[in-house]
């Protein structure tokens, strides 16, 4: 099998993606992940920009890397004095990153616009650049900034500048689509014509200002592209960076090119994708190809029954391939048929239960047609039909409840909860404060049912989300209210959904107790608790 | 210029995806806001299946449409009994629809495992059902299912369904990528072999499986097909169909197609774009390309200048030519040389202004370190541009707040706001209720202070976000509030951060009414309380 390169960039070029900021820990954690993917070099940051990123290296080179060589980022040398003089170049050696990128310009336009120097000079600079980086005794490769724009504007140009890295002794030259804006015949076309022209390896880097980063990719790897740059799920300046989360899966399942160690490397592409959403803070793009929640979920009607029967007819590729995995969603357009489906995968016998799955199908038509959404909020799903089909009982009565959050102009705030609960037959009243009316609000609830129902301190919240439902109407709509929980193994959300922040918020935190006694508490204990609480 | 057919299917297909539901009348303003975009057929919906889809075209064919003929989507007939006797086809017919989509397996395996039919016999309801619509003077679309696969498995078969669609007098074939696995290079092939063998117009229609639904429908289209399916933004099942928010500039400025009636057409795509998400209600993809917010946005310092100088340098296309706009970011990598940009953008002068405009950068950079993001919030950041550059008061001073919500057993929630304030000196005291504790303040702080600045009334709070920082501490961490705001004409957004949503809402609020005050409200107006009020 032939192999390809893949350089990751999320470190350097992902950080210019808008609203995108990672500390020196985020960016160590994620280069663990990225090696333990057995991505084979990580482009860490751009040291003589960003003191952030020396800091990087710094700490990184320690790092027991199994499969990554890491490389630091730069520019050509300045247009005046020598390689050696250069503090940019000297910041990449400082680095002590073995591998070095340097971009230098490949379009003629950008010469005389932006740089404003002879054609000659910029093919000095690359060249001087190159070899005193080899004579430092590394790795280096060439980014040839806007090459595809470069050479359809004056084409022998843009190969000498290639030429130009070459003659210093370059490792690898790759063609960048820097404003993203080339089609993939062209990209494909030009690959191969460099390919034929230049006697080092070539890779790309391509930008998705089209929606065609990825096509862009696969297309000049088919030319002969044999290193590919990109950032886990595209994240990048504009519309993003090549998105490697598609890529890799193309090469590896689709073209017969090998780019990650094993097939069991390829496994650890869904959590990569998700880690490193959550550590730069990203709302997940849930529709995300062979990595999103969405990716492999099922919801027509006619498609279901077929893919329990052979999910060959309807999958293009077995999601467990990429550690992703099949759902089937219930929802306003589900059929009977799949509401059975997913009875059958929570653990009930719904044989002979026609009518009670029917009542239930009745019941979340309902509540979705109010504003729940439970695609979002499997647990809260879960307890419908734990209440439809299962045992269920409620674990306490509403009394009362009062959320208060009260400042003065020494500027603090104080927030505090007081509930009444009946518990098992005895009531319970119980103050708490918080950082904010919903943890008030979690903290006097929790302080209520510890002492009945000891493993609910096991679980805590983990993320809470606020939409407004009808937007015209602002602060005065309907709310839908997301929370996330955890037990340190299992997570599960839930959902409430009212005019009234504080009851929508009330409403999901219910759920998510009343989920954790039900479904998730240890079997043993919660057998005993059973047995004595009944 | 040759010119290609868009059929948008948003409003069916479109519906698969996960997460997305639409009334009657979501539908039909989407089906006008489709229509003025200058979009060819708009696939309304699914009649047989769906009584909404029923309702939908019996409003949807009394809109005056000026460029879209509507079309409604069904199945060939079962394979038992006649054309005639079918009621899919029947609901069809009966929907109204001037143009009929009908769907039909065309891969071999899916008639074995799926219909469990002879290959013949699926050939017959193919033939049959169309030359059946075309008897009702319907113009008659044939969707092929899982074409491309069919093809690569039974090359002939897959043809034979095409040519039973041509036998019955069907007005266009198109190929589906149902399950969205297929590579542009086969697509090309494939698209150009069918276009050699049938005699009518060919379609298109992908998924986005493989992040490559984009390049896909290029492909076909470079291959010889003249007919595109797909949907806005790229919403359906898993992964998405292809999307014509990018399909459509693709083909009008690089491929030159022809495919919407007028430049000023292409225009209108951006706010298409938003407007669909909106009323879908999706989280907006800000790196959509060429109509996502960022899609157009610099932010690396090296650009920004040279941006300044000629943006053909950076910019694959101009941003106005598909409705959006260049952005210049502040943000944690700017240099001062972005700020000052932003600066003059906003209006204020600062050539002589270096240090101002120095602190205000370090101001950004701590609330940016305390997870204030102003890139989502641009009325938040103008403030601080305005209060460190500009003219700027306060519009009062800040006493007192508290806010409750009560619940009983009866399970009504009551929610108020106490606030207390010096407003040009005079003291108020005011108290609201409100549907949450948000919208209790709001209208407390609009009590407040409306009897000073009447024109408040003119404002109101359109949308409403909360986001936890931190996401491993749950309700007690950080939360960051944005707020949307509405005058009827512009909309602006502002932000909170602090541990207590109560404060971080009151925080964007007040940033939402001082915003309103100094930069919205009109200027005769604006004029004139500055005069009475200073």
């Amino acid at each position: 099998m032939e192999s390809v390169l893949l350089l990751d960039t999320t470190l350097r070029d992902g950080m210019q993606g808008e609203g995108i900021s990672l500390t020196v820990a985020d960016k160590l954690r994620i280069a663990e992940k990225l090696d333990q993917l057995g991505i084979a070099y990580i482009e860490g940051g751009f040291p003589a920009a960003n003191p952030k990123d020396q800091e990087f290296f710094q700490h990184a080179l320690t790092l027991p890397l199994k499969h990554a060589k890491l490389t630091a980022f730069g520019s050509t040398r300045r247009p005046t004095g020598t390689a050696k003089e250069d503090e940019g170049l000297r910041a990449l050696i400082d680095s002590g990153a073995p591998v070095i990128t340097i971009v230098g310009k490949a379009w003629d336009f950008h010469v005389t616009e932006a740089l404003r120097l002879p054609f000659e000079a910029n093919l000095d600079m690359i060249e001087d650049s190159v070899r005193w980086l080899k004579e430092h005794d590394r790795e280096v490769i060439f980014d040839a900034e806007h090459f595809f724009d470069g050479y359809q504007h004056n084409p022998d140009y843009a190969i000498a500048t290639l030429q130009a890295a070459v003659k210093g002794g370059v490792d690898f030259v790759t063609l960048c689509d820097t404003n993203g804006g080339t089609l993939p015949g062209q990209v494909g076309e030009i690959v191969k014509r460099v390919c034929e022209l230049v006697s080092v390896p070539v890779g790309v880097h391509t930008h998705n200002d089209c929606e065609l980063a990825v096509a862009n990719t696969l297309a000049a790897v088919t030319a002969g592209a044999t290193m590919v740059h990109g950032t886990i799920n595209g994240i990048g300046e504009r519309c993003g960076n090549a998105n490697l989360a598609s890529i890799i899966p193309n090469l590896e399942l689709k073209m017969g090119k090998s780019c990650l160690p094993s097939p069991d490397h390829l496994r650890l592409l869904t959590q990569t994708s998700r880690f490193v959403g959550e550590i730069a803070n990203l709302v997940p793009h849930s529709y995300q190809p062979f990595v999103g929640h969405s990716a492999f979920a099922h919801k027509g009607g006619i498609h279901v029954s077929a893919i329990a029967r052979n999910p060959d007819t309807y999958e293009h590729v077995r999601p467990d391939l990429v550690g992703n995995e099949r759902r089937i969603l219930v929802s306003e357009l589900s059929g009977l048929s799949n509401l059975q489906h997913r009875a059958a995968e929570l653990g009930f016998d719904v044989e002979h239960r026609k009518d009670d799955v029917r009542a239930l199908l009745a019941q979340i038509k309902e509540l979705e047609y109010q504003g729940y959404q439970f695609e979002g909020a499997e647990a809260s799903e879960e307890l419908l039909f734990v209440k439809a089909l299962g045992e269920y009982r409620d674990w306490f009565e509403f009394d009362f409840m009062r959320v208060e959050a009260t400042k003065g102009n020494d500027s603090t705030i104080i927030s505090q909860a007081i509930i009444k609960l009946s518990v098992d037959g005895e009531m319970v009243h119980t103050v708490a404060e918080g950082n904010g009316p919903v943890n008030a609000l979690d903290a006097a609830l929790r302080k209520a049912l510890q002492p009945f129902y000891p493993s609910i301190k096991t679980m805590h919240l983990t993320d809470y989300k606020v939409r407004v439902l009808d937007e015209k109407d602002g602060t005065a709509a309907k709310v839908r209210v997301l929370i996330e929980s955890t037990d340190g193994s299992r997570v599960w959300r839930t959902i409430g959904v009212s005019e009234n922040v504080i009851e929508a918020s009330w409403e999901a935190l219910v759920d998510s107790m009343n989920y954790f006694l039900v479904r998730v508490m240890p079997e043993p204990r919660h057998a005993e608790l059973t047995a004595t609480t009944r």
